[in-house]
């Protein structure tokens, strides 16, 4: 029997790339997926139920974390606050930040393993081409993990596989290929729309990494 | 102004006594509580109302997290499963064991502290007379407070606070008593029903602490 992976699987074309990975590996493959009240919730449960068939993947869980929207305090979250356009080279923790949302996916998800016997959380986190939220480095997960083993049963052995944390988003788009990832179906776009916009944070990283790496990005842009 | 706490307040005895402390320290009173498909949703929920008027809190937050529901895993969340009597010298850890909901609780509260800048958050959680669950010990909250502050903003600081933690449920009793807790107003019962069963774990424990303390617990009991 193949060991179980839990995937954090937003629809984004990071998250499907390292679901490509876990697949490579040979991990038996469960998806998570998480609804927040984001703006862009529909576009990235489409792209989720998408990659999930494309994947085969044995069990999906989706579950709706609306407290999130409770909380607010991020421009992802609360209507009220403008999603702005991308200021890559800025210092400041940009207000697309919704805080410490990968610390509640993560308990989502050690919690489901703890109940299905995984061992392996797979985060398609990124320190490099990333927007400088805290909680998407490197130590922030070492540390969740020694958590976990303290707050889990004595038999729960649970990793927190970071596999493209060091990669640009060149390197995510060439692993992706080399790995037929269908790029096609995921979504990466902030902002609220049919199209992507072109223009966010999220939607100029991608175009910047399929440029580097010499590839053309498949799905529609309003602005390129 | 007053530093803000959140207290985690499920309606039970022991969280009661905690916000006691907290606003017996001088903390402006911010309380959680959370709804997670448990049996005595209702009857917890109403402690809680009854908890944030009788102490005049600041704001409170109701948040639904039936996701536990849906993982499963415990006699509290998963109807199937029966509520055991309790076993209080058994070395297992028990079928009412939700797999690492401080972890998700936790993680709920440090999103809601970084927003409105709660510098503390205040958790029951109790290591001694407690059922043996992993996510109670000092070492998990020591390792969890490190995790927040890497997942966190760098100017965001929160101290997890876990006043009662090395009580028995009779010194808990009696911390309660001298600050004037509405023993009254709390509910501990693991099943559902509208009178506390006084046969499971956190029952037996309830009445086993007042007896040792030598107050008469003011909840009526089926079986006492």
């Amino acid at each position: 029997m193949n060991k179980k992976a839990i995937i954090l699987l937003s629809g984004g074309m990071d998250s499907a790339v390292v679901l490509a990975i876990a697949k490579d590996l040979g991990f038996d493959l469960y998806a998570l997926h998480l609804n927040y009240g984001q703006r862009t919730q529909d576009a990235e449960l489409n792209a989720f139920e998408n990659l999930c068939k494309h994947y085969s993947v044995k069990e999906k869980l989706v579950v709706d974390i609306n407290y999130l929207t409770q909380i607010g305090g991020s421009s992802l979250t609360d209507l009220k606050i403008q999603i702005p356009d991308a200021q890559i080279n800025s210092q400041d923790i940009p207000n697309t930040y919704v805080p410490f949302r990968n610390a509640n996916i993560l308990a989502i998800a050690t919690s489901w393993a703890e109940v299905i016997g995984a061992e392996a959380l797979f985060i398609g986190a990124n320190q490099i081409d990333s927007s400088g939220y805290p909680d998407t480095r490197d130590e922030f997960f070492k540390s969740y993990e020694k958590m976990i083993d303290l707050g889990t049963k004595p038999t729960t052995k649970i990793k927190i596989f970071t596999p493209i944390i060091q990669m640009t988003k060149k390197e995510i788009v060439e692993q992706g290929q080399k790995l037929n990832v269908p790029f096609e179906l995921t979504w990466s776009c902030y902002r609220e729309s049919e199209i992507s916009c072109g223009t966010c944070d999220s939607c100029t990283l991608r175009l910047k990494g399929f440029k580097d790496a010499g590839f053309a990005d498949p799905i529609p842009y309003k602005i390129k």
